[in-house]
């Protein structure tokens, strides 16, 4: 018997997810029984299939299956045959707010031999966190239309930051800014044109950094990080910014580090008051989905991220550790593998680890 | 005397400013007067000295003569001695929106022999339209503090689109994509999560595109779009998108297309009510201020979208070849030269245009 049972929800979804999230539960398996951590999976259908089947996207009961479970991994939501916004906000988003999953936690990391659309690349030099706010912000929902359909019509749509939710998520990443070795925090936002929003943020940086000497802290308008990102990005170490600047500047992380097959990322409510959720950046691609085509790595690396938040650190560097190596064995022997042999073989680089 | 006399403002503004603009003018004066076509021109001091005399932005006199113009070259607004947002909200956006700039227009387009970011460079690749909205969005300033400075602190900014704004500015996009060889369209917004703003940009850029059966149209999200714009810029041709996306997404455009110093962009009222003001994408650059280091690049080629919008079709196509040669003469030949030297050596080869 394990000395720890996890209770590990799996959400595989739509498209590619249910290929993705088997190897990223073969790679977790193997990482945790090497530390005496069993885990306790249940599958979650939800997704587009359920949607068109029964019109839910997260029902009451499941959502509170959910509550009690230590961890979730999710594929991916989505779907064309689905409009716009349902699985989004009904599945997804419902998630990250219930659970106030506050941080959401994307490592922009450009790891040796992967290849990055950037010319030059200088591998040391990408390595940043970004700490995107994950409950608040213009994903708040609030807004509305007037007028419909009329040439009067309005349509709002209002971005909500609070004290309470900036302070938290800004206190977390001058956390993480003061443990790393060049703790340096960026803001990013946007704060000569989003005056209300941009002084609160200002504001509370300021005020908690008082907090942490040791970390230097910068600012940089949004636009301006787009641009540092591509052609400055060793600019960047921890970057703290609102949710939606936040899934922008993230996309254009997972691009220069790489593409979005790597990009990993936890939604993460650090007092464990909900389980924290697990996510590659990427979404479901129903083009190559089900042809054992997609690339698990993003996902062994989220699951690496959800290792560090339950306590088992060695496991994700181990986790970390056997994808840098198949990153690298990659770019020297080109071959092409399918989604079940690249988790075949970082399982199995995790088992050899020392 | 010239057939035609052009009353143009000139808004030196701050840092580099009155340097680029000083070249922009230069440019602008040989090519109109090649084709009979005077410039007469007024200087404006406005920016951040004029708000340390006198706390002045933009005074309502000087926004009424402002009116009388046909055009203002703008070169840049800003010091960090001036709080943030200040001298952006008080003259930049207040232009944009008094003069109904709802077409805020910026190529994105890699000229032969300019160094990007990117690696294997193919230069016919990246050669887009971005039309970005002007006067609305998360731009228009609303939203407002509650309970500021306690633990219950709101901050709101809202994003406001109307019909009305909307409509005419993608009427445009389809304008310009519709008189370009590839005639193609893409909407960059975050329809799934900016759900009220999002589904009316959608149903208008479907109600108008049934007007152009020419144009195929497109759709992309804003994080997607960024990880495009370094991986596969060739997707683009013409873009239409909010007021914050744009912004973004511009500045990511002028640092895959050789940096900042190179994109131009104009804040157009295609109806001419107003006068159309012409900027350079790039800030005020303190650091360099003063020095002749600046490169006054965009500011000429904001000056040949000027001379578009001016009916000069002919003198814009001469500018933007004489820039084209420079830079392509820069980069065989890297000896540094100074701002003026720049604007002399392509004012020079507009002169010699054939
Ligand atoms: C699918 C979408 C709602 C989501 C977001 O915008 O947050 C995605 O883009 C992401 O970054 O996780
Ligand atoms: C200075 C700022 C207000 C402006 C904007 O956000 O529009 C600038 O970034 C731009 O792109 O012209």
């Amino acid at each position: 018997m394990a000395a720890r049972t996890v209770k590990l929800a799996v959400i595989p979804g739509d498209g590619i997810g249910p290929e993705v999230v088997t190897e990223g539960v073969k790679v977790l398996s193997e990482a945790a029984s090497r530390h005496d951590v069993a885990l306790d999976t249940t599958e979650y259908e939800l997704g587009a299939k359920r949607w068109h089947a029964t019109g839910e996207t997260l029902p009451d009961s499941v959502e509170d299956e959910l509550r009690s479970q230590e961890a979730i991994l999710l594929g991916a939501v989505g779907d064309p045959s689905v409009p716009s916004g349902i699985l989004e906000r009904g599945l997804l988003l419902r998630l990250r707010f219930s659970f106030s999953h506050y941080v959401n936690l994307r490592p922009v990391r450009l790891y040796p031999g992967v290849t990055t659309p950037l010319a030059e690349p200088e591998t040391d030099d990408i390595d940043m966190l970004v700490v995107r706010e994950g409950t608040e912000g213009p994903y708040a929902g609030m807004g509305g239309v007037l007028r419909k359909d009329t040439p009067g019509e309005i349509a709002t749509q209002d971005s909500v930051n609070t004290r309470f939710g900036v302070e938290r998520v800004v206190r977390y990443a001058f956390e993480k800014a003061n443990a790393r070795p060049r703790a340096k925090l960026t803001l990013v936002h946007k704060d000569n044109v989003l005056t209300y929003a941009g002084e609160l943020w200002q504001r509370v940086v300021r005020e908690v950094g008082v907090e942490y000497p040791r970390v230097s802290v910068d600012y940089c308008h949004v636009d301006a990080a787009t641009m540092f990102f591509v052609s400055q990005p060793e600019r960047f170490d921890v970057v703290v910014t609102d949710n939606l600047f936040g899934d922008i500047i993230t996309d254009l992380g997972a691009a220069i580090a790489g593409g979005i097959g790597l990009a990993a990322s936890g939604n993460i409510n650090p007092e464990n008051d909900f389980p924290s959720m697990f996510e590659p950046v990427h979404g479901s691609a129903p083009d190559i989905a089900g042809h054992g085509k997609a690339d698990p790595t993003a996902t062994v690396l989220s699951s690496a991220i959800m290792l560090q938040h339950l306590g088992l650190a060695t496991a994700a560097r181990q986790v970390e550790q056997a994808v840098a190596e198949d990153l690298n064995a990659r770019a020297k022997d080109g071959s092409e593998r399918s989604t079940a042999q690249i988790g075949d073989d970082i399982a199995r680089r995790v088992a050899e680890q020392g």
